[in-house]
């Protein structure tokens, strides 16, 4: 089901500037039985990415009755939410009043690769270097070749995520998700303030990680960090958290905590 | 008129990855008497544009068929051409077989600003900074929020151009245009291997400099080279080529060998 603004049907004008010029944001979230979680975090953050384009957010409400539709039809599905500058002419300047476009649509849950919460994910490091741009840095913007070229880069089935790292060399994000690392008892995130997307899974993850174990670093996390750690996170709001038990020779087996912060962030207490 | 597939009408599937994620390229050209200029260098590009990104290219033929379509109605007008790798499902993972959208469509020829030739053009610099990403620099892909970022640095319609700098702080390109410095009889033009789009007239100007004067040198230009520069021109396809006669506090006068550069860029000897 694809509804763009409110109504029914996949008609995009080809003028959008979503198209044109990437601009614009986007969402990805999870619904279950008639309920989109996390809906609260996800509206924030559609808010403040809308505002560090200078975006006018369509209002909650008018999503929320989009949401409701799709739902009635698919109740357990994944529902994707574009918000783009609307149509323009020809140029880059963006016009002074936008009308924005939202497309709100839904898509079949994924499969998750089997058995990965008993016995975790195999994960490879991308060849793919994020370029260092503060002005996008933390959005989920509709530019996202650097993330279509990455995930391009392997084709194996047994893979389920790419990790790429900056222009520094420093770990910043899986292809589709955030990503943690668990040294003892705490946690560390890369800080992304300049390049990646700052998801609400990785939001919540930092602010329940006083009450889960011993709080959250967002500091740098070079692959030697990474290979070091007792265990690792990649978190997003269609997957939970998935823990990674091989990337390329190192395997890692799961920690004790590790059932706790997998079910923290599938539930929808927000 | 726009027509997406060869088709006239200007609906684009919501579901297309040049909206979901900037995944491809575009061309912006200039029609003058129902014929479009430096048509193969342009087919040429976006052969090699979607080459970079692992794109089928449309045939010449079927894109010449749309072109012709468009010109009988509008025989002076801006030609731009969107080719993306067409409708995906969620996900990052480019298809193994896309089926690429094209979309070819027309635009009102942009006044150019009064009296240019004469008097030159003024510009600015932008804040903005050119992100470094080698796999995709040079390329005219659809993941453009930087530039409109940049161009919405400023309203004043006084303003032609904007100039945008690196991450280094050398000068890269305009916002909608390709930069070349004059110095006594060369050229020099920035390299662009990190950032940026190498534009069919920048590659022209190139290929004529030893035609027209001493050559040209592709290398880095720092903000002082440039306003040390005799002479600094802008170029694309649509504006031909801008002497710059302001930008800030410096000031320049045209120099002898301008209006020969002008002429060369304006005309349709492939």
């Amino acid at each position: 089901v694809i509804l763009v603004n409110g109504q029914l049907g996949q008609a995009l004008s080809a003028l959008d500037r979503g198209l044109a010029y990437g601009d614009g944001v986007f969402r990805t979230m999870r619904a279950e039985a008639g309920r989109l979680l996390l809906w609260s975090h996800h509206y924030r953050k559609l808010e403040s990415d809308c505002s560090r384009l200078g975006l006018p957010c369509p209002a909650a409400s008018d999503l929320a009755t989009d949401i409701a539709r799709i739902l009635s039809e698919e109740p357990d599905c994944v529902v994707k939410i574009i918000v783009t500058r609307g149509q323009g002419g020809r140029g880059f300047g963006p016009p002074v009043d936008p009308e924005p476009t939202r497309i709100v649509a839904s898509f079949a849950l994924p499969d998750p690769p089997a058995g990965c919460d008993d016995h975790g994910v195999h994960v490879r490091w991308c060849s793919m270097r994020l370029a260092a741009q503060p002005a996008l840095a933390g959005v989920k913007h509709l530019n996202r070749l650097e993330n279509v070229l990455a995930r391009g880069e392997w084709s194996d089935p047994a893979i389920a995520e790419g990790i790429l790292c900056d222009v520094r060399g420093d770990v910043a994000e899986g292809t589709m998700s955030n990503l943690f690392i668990l040294e003892r008892d705490r946690l560390v995130t890369p800080a992304l303030d300049d390049c990646g997307v700052k998801g609400v899974q990785r939001e919540r993850l930092i602010a329940l990680a006083e009450r889960l174990c011993g709080g959250c670093e967002i500091g740098s996390v070079s692959p030697r960090r990474l290979l070091a750690a007792d265990q690792v996170y990649l978190v997003n709001s269609v997957i939970g958290a998935w823990w990674v038990s091989a990337l390329d020779a190192r395997t890692w087996k799961r920690c004790a905590i590790t059932p706790l912060v997998q079910a923290t962030l599938r539930a929808d207490n927000a």
